[in-house]
């Protein structure tokens, strides 16, 4: 580390949930340094963060625009270089397309933007500016998911026959937004959330979970997708049938309707020689099924894990890992490809192991495939 | 017990797997006595069987038909008086017709039969006729499997939303029918099996599985079925998206090609008010998810189950039961069943709780929807 | 198998949790058939007993006494040839002796008997006579405690250095014996239980599992031994420091007021190349870690199994097998020995593993080191 | 949060464990901000450590001593305000004391001191001074750990009879300190370890997390100190029955040398009314069993629990934290004792809920009346 990376949010106010967890993940190995914020619509909420964070409040701008321009007079040894864009998902592309066009780096939420249209857009962007850009699909920042796609590549598990995909919550099993709880009040709401509410939220994580353990694309898919709380006005649960890219076939859930469900995303994957699964709940170990021999437990940390599991793992096995460390593992990626680039070096592969426009550009047309595919009950080919 | 039941068999000879089971299901309670049997197609497979089971040699014959006949001939007080079934599927409806006619009592091995037409035509005569007909759909014999059926039953976890039944397998992951393995031989073989492979033969114990928990059925379904191996004539993999009488969706997930997979057939319901999640693997427990209050393990053999799950435990919580146990309580509660109408008396509703042929035509129908509805690469409804 | 070895039962009537238990257990492998018995202190209930279970009933005696003489005088071809001592631990020696001098076999319920010197008198018994003793240490019966045997026999965990087995029970938590349920109070009676409560109940085992799986012999302890409960006078309590003859240490515990626990008995033994644990709350489960490696889960049924475990587990991987089949494997070891015996063949290996008076001896001393270790609150060589 | 505190650190250089993971927690909420380090025993090594971690050069000092003279001497609004001394346990009573006599916040490695005199000093330091002192038992930063701690002093367990703590570690199984292995080396050596080698690392994490849940005390103990590996001039495993000063009684494991295992420190705790357990390895679950009711599971980041878990906790339930943020909590709460007093405010409880030097103090005797009570292989009072 020769230096931090100054970072500017958008995004994130107080009562934010997300955004106290992208402070905690770019401050966990020091690679970054808050500088500057708009927190929030409301310009005193904005002000009020900003000085909760010991900001200089002449970096506490009141707008997205205002923070871009006010960033982008600053001199360069002082202004932001990232800006992190944590708000609702209507208000994704503007500010990238701004941040980018001024020449900042930008980390963005998923899904990545409010329609496929935008994603294409922001895609072609991406890949003709000079700046990189982060989407936050932290569960792939997980060492054991890294190592899991490590094993398939390597072919440890044979060629790959069949994919269970799941994400299951329950804090949408009541119509939470009737009580206007921030969370999910956005999130249900087809202005600002986009074509999907659970199949957005968290289908595209599922989705790029998948794709990124098999090193496969899902190219057909038959979908359902239901609002099941009355009053809902878009989806709250999803299921569908995958085709991936080699034949293999699979399933793939994600509902917000669970109740008493918490977050446990998890993954299987059988190939013709073995069979490997993980679940968040258990996120440091990653378990290995053979035919004819004892099943794994590969454990984080662990000396004989993958380089690129290692690489993303703080503590030697049985010190526990998390969310936030797998959150980290993505900011940290970021940062040194950042600064590798700047010094005209190559990044190391396991650095630029994070999801960018690629990615969200995938999974906004995962999220439009799904929706078409319930439209007409069947099977559909995967949007490009 | 006033009086055990006598019982022969119709295949099961040496080197069956599901012969031996059944002979230490119905064994182990004590209410049945192996009288008879006609062990395997192979007369001098049936004559070894019947010598190592201790049998009188006049009652162990070469075919199934003399079976039914030799024993028809005995004195009342001496024949068999259940015919218990465990050949291929091919091999399941003309001599549980056969035995019906002739009065005895009949246990079925599951898929109930060949084909949807021949269900139907043993379901009409089961009707019809004075004798009882139980089905092998073992895992509804498990004490949580009741539990669950009778905390969904009373409401515990609100109006059902979502369920998700799956069965992993991985013995058939490759050809292993080249090597003329006994289990594999016919089971993949369509004029043995049927129109389903891994359909017909865990797909229904899913579907079974599904609709005994939840006491819903299943109204219309979209599925994806597979035949994964080279050279295999049937479907060894499946999946299909489910929606319920009530409206509940679900997704149900089987497949023989998950290599190194067991055998944890599981469920996961999710209602209004929480949810309920059990696994073979852990068979004595049940998980129950509530929002808002933290989750419950309930075991076997605990003093506050219901009175059904009760009934079908031997051991105090602790002491695991398992796979077999949960084949016996079937048997016993057909012993129980059959002794009560025997003298008159109204089986408990515990007794009564097997298996029969309503089961067996929702399975064969189960079948034959989702081999249609593959065909048809979309939703049907379920055919009745 | 030959024939069906004919068995006679003395205690174990309506009511009692182990006989059911017992007769489960001799059941399911079709090995005996039960032809007589005294089920009862009280002739009311032994009759009754014997009605329910279809005896005839010249052949259901009031007292043990009755039961050994009169099955004595029947012919050879007819009468018992095992008798299992289902009773409390001051009817143990009594009944056995008299059995084996009357020519019989022999189970005996865990502790072997009431004293330290009954268990050597019976020990010498039955090595100079001509049959055989089972006693019940049901445990020892599972098939992944038996693989963990045969891998440390073969030094797959290399040297072994450290031992942790424990027993947890939380059923005498409160003044159960007040209310005079039958299981807590004989078992908290000294004049019927012994030295030793919890000790002997539930101690025996962990320590007859520690032995068994490690194949070394305490030498030496340090115990604690409590009575927690107020007005209890057996201990309910215990744990203990040992030392192994190899030097290898380790710690016991076995409690009966662990309150909300139930019965998983469990052990972890490292030596100095890597470790396994079993619990038997996941007693198809058999886990192995390694340095540098990941731990393994082995499983039941699997096909990489040692020959002792094959031979005592019925299923495939993937249907569990429970208490009920460990109990069984004793009975159905010791029917095999019986039988090979009587055929002037030599048992096979797996066939003679089952628990005797050398086992049951150990068990004692066990009991009476812990009383006196306590005592002197001190460590003290393991008595011999 | 008004500002950051100033930190500095002792020890923690290139390749030191420990280092890195103190940086990490004390980085992660933002409330501190590293201004200096002596960051080795050599100058070269401590002179790149900070250059790595952007340290003004004036700033990092060669020794613990120029750390400390050099930051006394710098204005009070830029000097550091907290050091953290992460060094061999040989070198933390120097440190800390002539840190708390210059004025400065101390966050001290356990075991407190290299010796029970130099902790009974250094408890007198902090008691007459105006500093706070911060003791780094991780464990008790876990928010299940916290509401263990809460339901045990709101009675949910009734009075506490048995308790279980348990630490086994394999990382020591072999004679690592043979080949320099850095973290191995000066834990094995007597003249920098202390007088206990496993006993002191992590059975003073078992011990003080075992008066932490329970808030009892131990008042007797039968210790069985070990050294396994050859050559080792330490113990590596111990294990010593325990007596509570409300009556209830123990069992402690703490052993290094259990070949594969992690670091899965554990405990179990049973009273009159129910029973608890907590593993690091699921840190995020605390389990509750009942008798007559169903166990129950509590998840880290539920509504339902109790404030100080609460406090302790960054994420909904269902995304896991671990290790590093249990380490975090410590460093927080730290802060925000420190910034209350500062600003002449009362902690809240949560706050001042870290360890300190009775808690250290406790540790050091532990050791002592280990060692001891092996030596004279009995029960012996726990020194005060």
């Amino acid at each position: 580390m020769n230096r931090k990376l100054r970072i500017a949010m958008i995004g994130g106010g107080q009562g934010a949930f997300i955004g106290a967890i992208h402070r905690i993940a770019f401050s966990m190995d020091g690679h970054y340094q808050l500088v500057a914020g708009a927190f929030s619509a409301d310009p005193v909420v904005s002000k009020k963060t900003g000085e909760e964070l010991l900001l200089d409040p002449s970096r506490v701008y009141p707008t997205y625009q205002a923070l871009i321009q006010g960033e982008s007079k600053l001199p360069v040894q002082l202004r932001a270089e990232v800006i992190s864009i944590v708000t609702p998902n209507h208000v994704h592309f503007d500010p990238a397309m701004m941040a980018l066009e001024a020449g900042f780096h930008v980390v963005l939420e998923k899904p990545m933007t409010f329609s496929l249209e935008e994603a294409r857009l922001l895609h072609e962007k991406v890949k003709s500016s000079h700046q990189s850009l982060m989407l936050c699909h932290t569960y792939t920042g997980y060492p054991m998911v890294k190592q899991a796609r490590q094993l398939i590549e390597a072919g440890a598990i044979g060629e790959i026959r069949k994919v269970f995909v799941e994400y299951p919550q329950g804090w949408l099993h009541t119509y939470l937004e009737g009580s206007k709880q921030k969370q999910a009040d956005w999130r249900t709401d087809p202005t600002r959330s986009g074509l999907g509410g659970a199949i957005g939220d968290i289908g595209t994580h599922a989705f790029n979970l998948a794709e990124y353990v098999t090193g496969l694309q899902v190219s057909r898919l038959c979908a359902s997708v239901n609002t099941v709380v009355t009053g809902r006005k878009l989806d709250d649960d999803g299921a569908a049938l995958l085709q991936f890219s080699n034949g293999a076939s699979g399933v793939l859930m994600a509902t917000q309707i669970a109740a008493g469900a918490e977050n446990n995303i998890s993954i299987r994957v059988y190939g013709d020689k073995g069979g490997l699964s993980w679940k968040q709940e258990d996120n440091n170990s990653l378990r290995l099924e053979w035919p004819g021999r004892p099943a794994e437990c590969w454990r984080a940390g662990a000396s004989y894990l993958s380089s690129n599991a290692t690489h993303n793992t703080r503590t030697p096995a049985g010190h526990p890992e998390g969310y936030l460390e797998a959150f980290a593992n993505l900011y940290r990626n970021f940062a040194l490809t950042i600064l590798a680039k700047e010094n005209g070096a190559t990044p190391a592969p396991a650095w630029i192991d994070f999801p960018g426009t690629v990615e969200g550009l995938r999974g906004m047309a995962f999220v439009e495939t799904m929706i078409r595919s319930n439209k007409t009950q069947g099977w559909i080919d995967f949007i490009q």
